[in-house]
């Protein structure tokens, strides 16, 4: 068992209910002994449902079932599994997945695609479907609005700690609540690890402007970070509202009655993605990088991502050396336009280069010392334009190894 | 001092002479203590050239000069430095590079267009050009036909053997010779490494026909290989040819004469590249991974260098692990087009998966042993198209964290 991250939050957030979901967790045995596996969430009539998904060209069974049942724009149940993410298994594991969303159907008295399906863990062997199927029933009976931080734990896999994080707001006048949770460790890691992330509302929303919101706060927050520039087959980011507040439906995703719900969903996804790079295999340090002057802000995430994904600066960062060289490097390796004799760099808040060299009388002192703390800051500015944009990663450590190359039995 | 890597030849190859070629190298104390940092090559008149650089927007100011240069098409001579990159040095760095070829130009009495320039070790420091040029005239005295090893020997950083190769061959029934020398461990660490080449013939080959003959051959050599995906602001691969074995000029590079150069060439380009691939930053295993069904060959390639690439790949392998899940993942992030359900994965020639799924009845034993050894084979069929490549790449180990995580000073 590993030791809790160093980075890991203090403590764990109080998730009060959200008007609408009913939450279960158990042990169904596909893989873990003495720990729990199967998460089951119920959703009250008329949740409407968004999500964003991999991009891997070898996307699981679960992710096709989720993309296809996301056309309805309805949800009445969420059934996520950790130990085996029903990926790479054919036409087999497409009958695996409608086989659990048919159960769950029974289960819950909807049609099979208001069942919205997660898996997690090995790829490429059989999901022993029957054992989620059979589970179902005994699941439903153990329904709480409480349970929130044993479904978080029942889908962790490589994970050190589980991820919750909540946010009250106001939709109209009307109280709302969000509750999250997510689970992931490295972007990916076939065996163990993949990003899975949930988020419940109470509020009212109609389908067309949940997927725009969420779309939204997943490219600022789960597409911003990195732990190994490696891509799950089973990347999941779902939103449900019930509906249960009863505010008054805005009528779009730019509806002005929306700006604080949306603030507050953006706030409550990056919480759970920051969560994920702060439980990043073998992480010791947790970065974040600012690029500024980019040509756009896709261009800025881009550099931004070249120097959170570079071996050789992770290396750097872990070794606590500030070896901005290396920062220059992933840079130019972006592709993105930036102007070699205007780049400037800092790091903890002190400037290392400007005008395309090292700043003229460059003190290390302060930059070696921010390098040994656990939060590290590098800015960047590429001298061309005015897009912006932050990315969370962390560290490359022994530990990373340690974890990755061990073998799987 | 890092021991030798245990994936380096047993032996070094014996290199003739090439008629118009002397070598020269010595030490002018820019960086390193008790070691030669820096190569010189005289070129005889009439000597054509061409090159191919890195693709980093940061390029350093000698990749900057030789871009340059290379439009005159002729070479005189060629003055190489370890110990400091001269790359994100500004407006001073071009300066410097520029002093360093009008010094060589002088010495061979040319004009400063015919000398190119490569530079290799920190970047962010001014480069000490003087020490350079004043060490130009004590090794032109000391020219010789024969000093091929210890040429290779100057340009090493953290390299732990120098990388030498040499072919013979004949263009229209004149025998010609190429030598050639190649430096790197990483792709980069811009403290110590970058990837230079230098490939010397004494064929008569016209300058119109010698780019794209290089070109090809980098891009099935350099361009197919990595250690850690990070891309240098120095790569750096020159071709000189003296003209000295007398051959009828071929018209163009597709002349059938040059077939066997052409063969020879790529050969030679290779076997630089896998000697860097196998002194890759703590690199215990030397991979290969060939990729065919895809859709063209560019898509093949960017398949292999995704599965190269990946961490959790490299880590896996590292840990003797056939964990074929993860290749699937690197494939479906490759962005390419693949079809997920005809996908076939076979390591050390043992079909692994096929038809998107495991392959029935597979015995992992043999896998298990093939991974043990220190020569490891990945094919992976896409089964859309008959696109094909193979990349070179080594696998990512506790020293690669201890090289690159360990402070500068």
């Amino acid at each position: 068992m590993p030791t809790v991250s160093p980075l890991a939050p203090e403590s764990f957030p109080e998730l009060s209910p959200v008007a609408g979901v009913r939450l279960a967790s158990g042990a169904c045995g596909l893989r873990y002994q003495g720990r729990t596996d199967l998460m089951l969430a119920e959703l009250a009539p008329g949740t409407r449902v968004a999500g964003v998904f991999t991009r891997s060209l070898t996307a699981s069974a679960p992710v096709e079932w989720c993309r296809a049942a996301l056309a309805g724009g309805r949800a009445r149940a969420l059934v996520v599994n950790s130990g085996n993410a029903n990926a790479f298994t054919g036409k087999a594991g497409a009958a695996s997945a409608a086989r659990v969303a048919r159960r769950a159907a029974e289960t819950f008295a909807c049609r099979p695609r208001e069942v919205f399906l997660a898996s997690t863990g090995v790829i490429g062997e059989p999901l022993e479907d029957g054992k989620i199927a059979a589970a179902l029933p005994r699941l439903r009976d153990s329904l709480s609005e409480g349970a929130w931080r044993a479904a978080a734990e029942a889908i962790m896999t490589t994970d050190t700690f589980p991820k919750l994080a909540t946010r009250s707001t106001e939709i109209a006048g009307t109280r709302v609540t969000l509750n999250g949770f997510a689970k992931g460790a490295g972007m990916i890691a076939p065996d163990m690890a993949t990003t899975l992330g949930f988020v419940f509302t109470d509020a009212a929303i109609p389908s067309a402007a949940l997927q725009p919101l969420l779309a939204r706060a997943a490219d600022r927050s789960f597409n911003a970070i990195t732990v190994d520039g490696d891509t799950s087959t089973s990347d999941t980011l779902l939103l449900f509202a019930t509906g249960r507040a009863g505010n008054r439906k805005p009528a779009s995703a730019g509806d002005p009655a929306l700006r604080a719900f949306r603030a507050a969903l953006e706030n409550l996804v990056l919480d759970l993605a920051q969560q994920v790079v702060r439980d990043g295999e073998g992480a010791s340090k947790f970065v974040a990088i600012t690029v500024t002057g980019a040509a756009s802000a896709r261009a800025a995430r881009r550099i931004g991502l070249a120097i959170a994904n570079s071996p050789l600066v992770k290396t750097a960062i872990a070794g606590e050396d500030a070896n901005w060289g290396r920062i220059v490097m992933a840079v130019g390796k972006s592709g993105e336009r930036v102007d070699r004799d205007r780049l400037a760099i800092s790091i903890g808040g002190v400037a290392v280069a400007a005008e395309g060299w090292v700043v003229p009388g460059y003190d290390e002192a302060p930059v070696a010392a921010h390098m040994k703390g656990r939060e590290i800051a590098i800015a960047v500015d590429a001298g061309v334009g005015r897009g912006r944009a932050t990315v969370w990663t962390c560290d490359l450590t022994h530990a990373y190894i340690d974890i990755n190359g061990s073998y799987r039995s």
